[in-house]
């Protein structure tokens, strides 16, 4: 079995990009913009340019990092991820898509390889939107969904806007649009991020490739009834926000079990009020998460939770569904996912396709050029948590796609010396990988 | 139908003391030793003068009005609540109590009745604990269930104790103890409350004569499991805290329906963790209040609600039933609740017996004499809040009854003007009420 990344390097370079964090010993916690933040920027600026890359921060704190092509006017592809993390978060949510940006830049360079169209490695900021909201702030920005001027209104938990906090960074938040990156000028962009939850770990696989990012859709759901005095008010003579909510809350996971196993509904928010152990509730507010890989599927789901609410309702309480979000599932590129399969197999290992059930910075680009997007393995599922793991050998399979990928978007793949990587598991590989299909 | 009681002399006091808020226009707040509290007290002192009733302030705050006895060395009868109220709360809560003592005093002298032993009106401190937590003070330190050093630790929301809070009144507290009544001191307690429930205005009856106030366990339960993202954790992977403990909830209400009317079960505090909309939950938390008339019925919802709890853990799942709070039921004074009854019968109210759902100051006072607790309806079974309300003439109603019961009492019923009034519907009326069966 071909191996090529280097498992040793990836975890010099998470463990040494880790130490950039404002909670020692309390897991990873940096923000965008941050002091450690620009620990962390500076670290990997130091690690592409030992891969041989060209650096440059660009107008909002996105890291890019160039292997030229034979062609430089060609539009490169892009690799990489976002380098911001929740609170006391893990250390390989975003981390390890960048890592596996500059190791595919190391093959390049350790295997004399010259692509024929230039690779930008890119470390990204605030995907989490843990310090600013909202989240995929970079991918928004780059790809022009993004208004700069919002960032004189976007402020974090402290009242610092994101302009003031670019200030403090060393950024000119009055040239942030220079960020926007023009129509056609990226050929594809390459994500490998962790699997986030625990079906690879589960089924023995090494990768998954995505093919598309869920759609999604979040209600707000209120019940009001009558508080009352716990001791006085009589069972049959109650309208408990509580009971009512609970009647629908007990049928709401079967809904996404019946439909398939690529749906899922979630109640992870609900606030009982007044709240006062001898006082009958008289208003329960939750959310309800629900995603699902085909819209009518979500469509469905949404309309079948209304309507379980709306049954709990009634006898004194009254209810209320509001759609706070709502969006569309994304297909990634069909050439891609093909492409990254492909290597997969031919690199041996074991490897499915995945409906990504969370957004990434892959599902913003997806809009703006053909996108590829894989996970490795997450033990346990766990993340968001110090305990967030992923075993660097489990990582070095997923980069060995990537890097196997990246050479056929660049051409690589017509050299000998990859012919004797790629041509000896006798898979067919194509001449040329078409503008058209990706 | 023969009325004592004057619907507007009550309602003049019942409006003239809810001035004495600290929040003109969003219900009654007068927390116990507060500015408004003084007020208050004032209001009372003039009202009791006005009825002819000797005032002193008890060495904590308790306003005594006396009616001296023919023989004034008998212990006397003592009637009231309490005069402090929740924040927001309404102006009966406590009150209704106080001013029935006040106007049975006017009762007695407007008809020339002079008791055989003294009536001793009641307006007490901090029943609801809304300034020191716990509640039923008054009662606690009158019959010698709480320390007065305590007063010294026990502090408001603001840090301030209750002896500075007392001081700054105008009391010492190094003198509360002098406040302790000597056991045999208190020949019967008698306490009209508003029901705080819905019971007597759904069924249209007048006053309800309760006979024992509910056994009362307070449990808190956790559900524990394991947190995950809400899109990339499949259904049927999860150890969702919420999905678990929503399987227990919704067999909660039915335990106490089961059982019986009179037993209660209420969720009124539950709090859901980590509480991100896209996490599933790990944590649940919820308190279970549980009331009911006999000691083996609350062991009883206590034992199942626990087996309920435990049969929703597992697959992944870990829970906890910490039992926080025991009371045991409490029976008032069978001979009162038979007078009272006997009583209201004569008036010709529609009169039930009830089980009181919650505590009051008459709950304390049975554990130390023959105590009579009688309720008047509350609209909508609403209370501690702005919109509580009970018709003065329903008021009034509930006056005349422990009028006629405080009568019996003291012997007043022997004369002639008394035999007139409850003669006439030629109820038997026993000559003496003999100490041994109050």
């Amino acid at each position: 079995m071909e191996r090529f990344a280097d498992p040793h390097r990836l975890e010099q370079m998470i463990e040494g990009l880790d130490r950039f964090t404002a909670t020692p010993g309390q897991g990873t916690t940096r923000l965008t913009w941050s002091p450690e933040f620009r620990g962390a920027s500076d670290f990997l600026r130091a690690q592409m340019e030992a891969a041989g890359l060209t650096v440059r921060e660009d107008a909002v704190g996105n890291l890019f990092g160039r292997l030229e092509g034979r062609d430089p006017t060609l539009a490169p592809v892009i690799v990489g991820s976002h380098f911001d993390s929740v609170p006391n978060g893990g250390r390989f949510d975003g981390p390890a898509g960048v890592v596996t940006g500059i190791e595919a830049a190391f093959l390049f360079r350790q295997h004399g390889l010259t692509p024929d169209r230039p690779i930008e490695v890119i470390a990204m900021i605030e995907e989490e939107g843990s310090r600013f909201g909202g989240g995929l702030l970079a991918s928004r920005i780059l790809t022009g969904q993004l208004d700069p001027a919002d960032l004189n209104t976007l402020a974090d938990d402290t009242g610092v806007t994101a302009a003031e906090a670019m200030t403090a960074y060393g950024l000119d938040p009055a040239r942030a649009g220079e960020a926007v990156l023009a129509p056609g000028s990226v050929h594809a962009f390459l994500e490998l991020h962790i699997e986030q939850g625990p079906v690879l770990e589960a089924q023995g696989e090494d990768v998954a490739i995505v093919d598309r990012v869920v759609g999604l859709s979040q209600l707000k759901v209120t019940f009001r009834g009558q508080a009352g005095h716990a001791g006085t008010t009589p069972m049959n003579a109650r309208r408990d926000a509580l009971v009512g909510a609970v009647t629908a809350l007990a049928q709401l996971p079967d809904l996404a079990r019946r439909i398939g196993r690529d749906s899922v509904l979630t109640v992870g928010k609900m606030e009982v009020s007044p709240g006062g152990a001898n006082v009958i509730p008289d208003l329960v507010v939750f959310t309800v998460d629900i995603r699902a890989p085909e819209e009518s599927v979500v469509r469905q789901l949404i309309a079948e939770t209304t309507a379980v609410i709306q049954a709990a309702g009634g006898n004194g309480l009254t209810t209320e569904v509001e759609e706070q979000l709502f969006v569309a599932p994304t297909p990634l590129s069909a050439a891609l996912h093909a492409s990254l399969s492909r290597h997969a197999g031919a690199l041996g290992l074991k490897h499915r396709t995945m409906v990504s059930g969370a957004g990434h910075d892959a599902m913003i680009m997806a809009g703006f050029a053909p996108t590829g997007l894989i996970f490795v393995p997450s033990r346990g599922g766990i993340s968001h948590a110090p305990e967030e793991w992923t075993d660097y050998a489990q990582l070095a399979r997923g980069v060995d796609v990537v890097f196997a990928t990246l050479c056929e978007l660049t051409g690589v793949k017509h050299r000998r010396n990859m012919r004797e990587h790629f041509g000896m598991h006798g898979s067919p590989i194509q001449k040329s990988f078409p503008d058209e299909i990706v």
